[in-house]
């Protein structure tokens, strides 16, 4: 089978990282482009290209110039910002899309993305690494088999302390900087919002429907800018956003955005159904009748999810438990297979442009939400057809 | 030291289990009344107060007779709909009242409660044990010596499967099964919010400023009732309701009520700060500089709170945990010691009627949120007093 052309937009830390960890391990593609504002980002990404093919890719500071030498594909690691821009752009050329994740900036942004695939109906697909996570999709297979009854409640976050990389985001170019210094929302809800849309049925016979966020004080980073003796910054984004998304169906969503203050990684990806339950930050199942509520002391419990790994571990990770290469944990490399794979054998995407623009449409609903002191309306992108109970295709 | 006498209205499971596992094994107080609406458990704590003191107590159906023997003291232990209209009953005989947990039914009462307190000066404590939570007070302790900064997010709940409590309450006598027949709100924030509140200052120095409650659907209990063959029956009470409290000085506080869904026991107390953070569900408590966030797998600090325990202990359980005894690990006998010694020393409530108030009030306000969707302030029970930083009690 011919390789796949790829372009690369975006070479900063992600970029770059997904360019050698996952593109260039992949034997039926080829990196033949790559696109950066920066040039010295430019020469690193060249540098590792000719040395895995011996051949430079075309390089350039202007991404319409990369878009114009028709890729077969394009993988978009851009700031935030321009993800739906650029998506628009190469869609529009026939270029199929591989999107990293964030926020979107606007609501018409996200109307326009959708819009785009139906008028063009070039594939698109968003990158959400963590809907390709090991305990995320153990526990989607358990759903699916009836496990946890009906889902009722779920919790999910970005729990992670990037007071570092955002306060030297000047220093290191990095988009979070601005970001955190102008604006207050969830910015970053598809991590934990894309693997619980997929247990709940979202754009597949269920619906997000409105939200509501709040946000806490602003104090993580200046405590951190003292300790670390720099003169005082007003940052505007908050140190927590908590945003309650309530479902068609009546399910509760709870988002955490958690990035500014000292404490461990989790998703904090949590299900709770009629029947069991499923908690990250302690990595237990808990199933009706086979485990007590009345044990008050629950430690036994802890990390029982291995004891249910042979028995529900999901297809995907059965087939790759073995051979586990590339970031995050292996996810990183499942999200790009499924991406190409699904163009090599012009199938659907499994995470689509209905998917990219509800869950990326989060983070400005909540900014909205928090400006409002109010609930929003979760925009039906689908238009309707939400209503069909359509496969998941992961 | 001459005994107290005290009286103990409501004797149902929480009254029982309250006489027996602490008052009648405390030496500075003597029971001298009981009350409930049903003969039967009147006999039966007739029967258990005779054993021990071998001299029957003043029993009556009609709680106003016990309040007319002018006991020193009276334990409030019956639904939570009669909580305050008794306490404040009890404080115009300038009786002292021992009032157990539950949620206010309308903001009018809490007014009264503090209205009647202001002007009867009648001693009044919220028995709420979980202020008295080893782990909730070491926490506390830890806030105090500075080591978690500022406070700025914190989570708690009521997360405790009470299927079974709540629909077999015909057959029991339990109030709940009305509560949750009829009512959809956050019906039991204290356990949870109490000791957020004292890390947090409330009504010393800060102040909750509004609330937001989102409610799930009501399944679990329906599902509940399917597996056991029970014909079906409609509850009004959703499965998670989520309440997000924004304080005066920025901070927020998610509570869960989680009552009717299978899982473990947990408070899920979870409290965040510019320096440290602590969370109840794998009981980590995580430093600053003294662990690292991007160890990813975080499995090593699990349980680590007890590696903290010798040199933050609180100075409560310092001299209390060689001598654990009473319900609820031990935090019963240390609720019930404050009260009595309080009214023994002429002292002031350590949870006092402020903090009744408005932890209380939680209830009812969320109930009006969930009606309005909307945010709804809460009121400032203290009128002014909450911005004088005095000294916590405990």
């Amino acid at each position: 089978m011919k390789k796949l052309s790829v372009g690369i937009i975006g070479l900063g830390c992600r970029g770059m990282s997904v360019l050698t960890s996952e593109l260039l391990e992949m034997r039926n593609i080829e990196i033949t482009a790559v696109s950066d504002s920066y040039q010295d980002r430019i020469e690193k990404a060249c540098s590792v290209v000719k040395d895995k093919y011996d051949k430079k890719p075309f390089a350039t500071t202007d991404y319409h110039e990369l878009l114009d030498k028709s890729p077969d594909a394009v993988i978009i690691a851009t700031p935030w910002k321009n993800h739906i821009k650029i998506t628009i752009e190469a869609m529009r050329k026939k270029i199929a899309v591989g999107c990293e994740v964030g926020g979107a900036n606007d609501i018409q942004e996200c109307v326009e993305l959708v819009k785009t695939y139906e008028e063009t109906g070039t594939p698109c697909m968003l990158l959400e690494n963590c809907c390709y996570g090991r305990n995320e999709l153990m526990i989607l297979n358990m759903i699916k088999q009836g496990i946890f009854g009906e889902i009722i409640h779920c919790q999910g976050g970005y729990r992670h302390d990037l007071r570092g990389e955002i306060d030297n985001g000047i220093e290191n170019r990095h988009y979070r900087f601005e970001e955190y210094l102008h604006k207050n929302r969830e910015n970053y809800p598809t991590h934990e919002l894309g693997p619980i849309a997929f247990c709940l049925d979202i754009n597949r016979g269920n619906k997000l429907k409105n939200l509501i966020s709040v946000s806490s004080k602003a104090s993580g980073l200046a405590e951190y800018r003292k300790i670390n003796g720099k003169p005082p910054l007003t940052y505007t984004q908050g140190d927590v956003v908590t945003t309650i998304i309530t479902c068609e169906n009546g399910q509760t969503i709870v988002l955490t955005l958690d990035t500014t203050l000292p404490r461990y990684y989790s998703r904090g990806f949590h299900i709770q159904g009629t029947k069991a339950m499923f908690d990250e930050d302690n990595l237990s199942i808990y199933i009706n009748d086979e485990h007590t509520p009345y044990e008050f002391d629950w430690k036994p419990m802890w990390n029982n999810v291995e004891n249910y790994r042979e028995k529900y571990e999901h297809p995907i990770w059965q087939k790759y438990k073995d051979n586990v290469s590339g970031g995050h944990w292996g996810m990183d490399r499942l999200v790009f297979d499924a991406f190409f794979n699904s163009i090599a054998n012009n199938k659907p995407m499994p995470i689509d442009v209905y998917d990219m623009a509800t869950w990326m449409s989060i983070s400005a609903l909540s900014e909205k939400s928090l400006k409002q002191n109010s609930f929003v309306e979760i925009p039906d992108f689908t238009r309707g057809k939400w209503k069909d109970k359509r496969e998941l295709l992961l």
